[in-house]
């Protein structure tokens, strides 16, 4: 028998894996030492482009600006710690995952979380963008020809992580866990032996700063653009949420391991940012276009471009395009929670053969593949778009625990309430001024997004009620059938037309054959053929003055329907199915016309009687 | 009721014009006046580029040359009259029309008739690209400004022609009357003007030819460039067999009206060709690339770019886009023929609303659509792929007539074997000479397509007689239908699941249903609902380990139909219809992907009972 799927099978089989049994899914869950892995790439990978983000403002006043760098990390780097203390308390609370759409939801009201929810979509996207170009910039550093082809580039990451992330959540963590460690591993070796270097005073002179006081350039600099360059600094907190939305992708017990791998992994970012920040001042670097920050760090500490340099970059770029894994575990995973709370549509709660929320795997795929596109897989171009989202969803989130403490009154309620409200105060005040300083460069975008998107969710909940409502059986007294008329329409005499009558025969009393008699046979030699072959059914024929089968066909069917409007009316389409698919090539598609136009005729019902020929 | 076809309809209504009824065809016939328009602008329209193609290859031989031109001229015109002789037999003997298809097959066998048929609807193809290709050239002539859009202006004639041809025949007729006869005129006022102020000695001397004589010219050009020359120049024949073709295009009587249409286009035809080609010659006019013969000839002629100057490219461009009309209608018109023999697609015959062949139509836009933008839109380069297909038909055409008179022994039957004779001799002679001087520049794509083109036809004529013999009732004898069973997949209880068991419960006492179990409901809350809801019709669970929906279900039909082979199995499945197309985006296409899956199981039977919503 021809299947023109198995092709197609193989193909999936390959790309995606065997299919996993239902009974397997608790085998899927992460470990710490994976859930590190998995779930840190994003926050951690930030280090290799939040202090570049810095200084490229910074420089904007001259070079003896950069010194501010240090300062402004050394700010971010409290953030990050009240942030993680924050999300903590949250993981606690809410040992079943879900992050800041559910806790908004909770305890802020539904227009919270959905506002929440777009915040955080929003910011997965972008998370696949940014990290994947930053990472595709830290090869185009290590090796400057291959510069013209950062979009194909990208976009060849982007594919590998969609595949990768549709053959299911462990082998993900499993791919991942080396190339993680493997970033810290260096970033510490390129830290250390960075400082060690410089306390030694093994190191180039840097430049003198210019004769200026720090009161003077503070006056130089501005404070918008202290602000600004701030607001670029706290890219190195996004992606910290993720933990906390993926609670439940951890091994028992749940929360326990999240809150663990929390912390450490904001120990490891406030380490490592910190770190690098005072690099680049103690070694003096200064951006530039073609190199990135990290990049000319390495070649500085380990003297030109030589093994451990390359590994740095090698680290640098996988640690960063994996790091859009991250939003591969959650916006899936989230988009499952909408749609099952029916804001979004529900093919997203579809869960593929490997377990993977396969839609929501494609869409972000895609949606983050025209980003790239569009922005030229440019860094810099998406960074103003990036943390709108991420700030949204801190502050609805941690605004939404101080509520629930203050509601539930558990232990230590005070403090714990004390700890989400500096989180979302803070967060609440970074909001407001990255959304200030980055607004024209394309903060805009998201701050009309969010609302479009909430109004969406909005529209597809009120869909899916009103369908709920039309069709539930409350109420529904089924009404008796009086009669059942079967009309079959007829081109001539074969095989394929004798089984369709065969087969309406066997469905009621009533068939009637339809001919319409568009010039092609004599109307006494379709009658000869009729009384022969016809089975005693009635025929009926049809005048075209317009050499159309379809609408006399059609009127002759209302008026059918027209006799006894309770009865079911079934009209019976004789169909022979070639032996190869490109036989239908040579024949007229008269069967599909006929089903396309009484596709909208309600209370009809259209039936195909295939005839398959065996040649 | 939502009828999402309405738009389309309006479109279709807007750019083809309101449907003709049958009874109407007759009044769509062509007049002499209106035939010789829409039938003769291709071969009158060949005097626009014969000439120069004749020059172009003479020149390589030096401008010392270009002298042979008019003998090679006059013997092509020679050829013109024998065919036409020979032609106008054929009309009166084949007053149906049809032309070398039908001559060629009834005379010399199938075989010869395929190729016949292949050859002409390639040469339609090419008549169409090269007729536009050089419209656009006089057009760029004039404008040489527009140059560089010459493949995007040629696709635009193409549209143009396409929709005008979807209107149909007798409107298309009506539209191409004006250029043809501007056309005329224009050449004539050309040629007796240029031939006038010739003779008056009112024309800048013509630089003296090189010091050479005939013989040293012709030992200089060789006998091959002479042939190669005389080849281009048999492009002032191309077309004439398409009044033959098209004789019941005419009022009666037919045959009549259509002889002397081909007389009076024969006549013009060589007039203005050899004109063409002595002017030239007395105005010393050379080929170049950027500017065409006839445009350099009337800016001589009527002194500058004045306004008889761009009148006359104006009637050149048209009467040369117009060309192709020839095409447009005969090449919709053989298909249908051939179609009705078996020998192509049937869809070829379907017959529009307004009596167009539409697919035909369609069909040749987008290959000659192809072939100018391959060829970049270039004259030249299309004209070695274009003499093939003509000189194949009209060879087997004639000798189609040779020996249907010689067996037939009509009325001086002498004299008219003698007349087809020499015209089958003589093409026959040209074709040889133009297969072998084009072979290498393209000629021979022409010749291996005639071949597949033969292979072609001959396997879908075994199709059709394969299926034909498959289906016939010849021999049938209906089985009893022992038993009828139905089976309707559910996925828990709604008014579009009621819907469909009410219409299931019609058809035969085995109605069973079945419910996938993918882990969303627990068995006993489906068992609840189904007692409550049920109409009492057994329900059977089927496990799935992998929540695939489709795998369990198929086994389930696979064994039910196992049960027994020779009744009926027809699957009934819910579907609910929305209100608005795109409220498909928000639902599961499960009945979709059930349908799909049971496409190619033969003997079951599926139907889709909507039940339509209301908002």
């Amino acid at each position: 028998m021809p299947n023109s799927s198995t092709a197609l099978g193989s193909l999936k089989a390959f790309l995606v894996g065997k299919p996993i049994p239902s009974r397997l899914a608790d085998q899927q869950r992460l470990s710490r030492v994976t859930g590190l892995a998995v779930l840190s790439s994003d926050p951690l990978s930030s280090v290799a482009y939040a202090t570049e983000e810095i200084l490229r403002v910074l420089v904007l006043a001259g070079t003896g600006a950069l010194w501010i760098a240090s300062p402004i990390a050394a700010v971010i780097a409290g953030l990050m710690i009240i942030v993680c203390f924050s999300y903590r308390q949250t993981i606690h609370a809410y040992p079943g995952g879900g992050g800041a759409y559910s806790v908004a939801r909770e305890n802020l009201g539904t227009q919270a979380g959905l506002i929440a929810a777009s915040a955080l979509l929003l910011d997965y996207v972008m998370t696949v963008a940014v990290s994947i170009a930053a990472g595709v910039a830290a090869l185009t550093s290590a090796f400057p020809q291959v510069h013209v082809n950062r979009v194909e580039l990208a976009l060849v990451f982007v594919a590998i992580l969609a595949v990768g992330n549709l053959r299911g959540v462990r082998e993900s963590g499993r791919i991942f866990a080396v190339p993680t460690y493997f970033f810290i591993g260096m970033m510490v070796l390129l830290i250390t032996g960075g400082a060690l270097r410089f306390l030694l005073g093994d190191v180039a002179p840097v430049p003198p700063p210019e004769a200026v006081g720090p009161a003077g350039n503070l006056a130089v600099l501005g404070v918008f653009l202290v602000l600004r360059a701030f607001s670029n600094g706290c890219t190195a907190l996004t992606g910290v949420e993720a933990i906390s939305n993926g609670v439940s992708a951890f091994r028992p017990p749940e929360a326990r391991n999240a809150a663990a791998t929390l912390m450490l992994m904001i120990g490891l970012a406030v380490t490592m940012f910190l770190g690098t920040t005072l690099l680049a001042q103690a070694y003096g670097v200064v951006p530039v276009d073609d190199e990135t920050v990290v990049s000319q760090l390495a070649r500085l500490v380990f003297g030109g471009r030589g093994v451990a340099y390359y590994l740095v970059q090698a680290a640098t770029m996988l640690i960063l395009v994996l790091a859009a894994n991250t939003a591969y575990n959650d916006f899936p995973r989230l988009s499952s929670i909408v749609a099952r709370d029916k804001f979004m549509p529900r093919q997203f709660m579809n869960q593929g053969d490997r377990l993977a929320f396969s839609n929501g795997i494609i869409v972000l795929s895609v949606l983050a593949g025209m980003l790239l596109v569009f922005f030229q897989g440019d860094t810099h171009a998406l960074i103003p778009l990036y943390m709108i989202g991420v700030f949204v969803s801190f502050t609805l989130s941690q605004a939404g625990m101080v509520r629930k403490e203050w509601r539930e009154r558990p232990a230590r309620w005070r403090a714990k309430v004390a700890i989400n409200a500096v989180g979302a105060v803070s967060t609440g005040v970074v909001l407001v001024v990255v959304a200030a300083t980055k607004f024209s460069e394309g903060a805009w975008l998201i701050l009309l997004l969010i609302p479009v998107q909430v109004a969406v969710f909005k529209a597809i909940r009120a869909h899916y009620r009103l369908v709920g409502r039309q069709l539930s059986i409350d109420g529904w007294r089924a009404a008796p059938v009086l009669h059942h008329t079967v009309v079959v329409p007829v081109g001539g005499m074969n095989r394929a037309v004798a089984e369709a009558l065969r087969y309406a025969r066997t469905l009621t009393g009533d068939v009637r054959a339809v001919y319409v008699d568009v010039g092609r046979r004599s109307r006494e030699e379709v009658r000869r053929d009729w009384l022969e072959h016809g089975m005693g059914i009635p025929l009926d024929i049809l005048e075209s003055s317009f050499r159309s089968l379809l609408s006399p066909l059609m009127e002759y069917i209302d008026r059918v329907r027209g006799e006894e409007p309770d009865s079911f009316l079934t009209v019976v389409l004789p169909e022979f199915v070639p032996a190869r698919w490109w036989h239908h090539l040579l024949h007229n598609q008269r069967a599909l016309l006929i089903k396309a136009a009484l596709l909208f005729r309600s209370n009809v019902v259209v039936v195909n009687v295939p005839y398959h020929l065996r040649r």
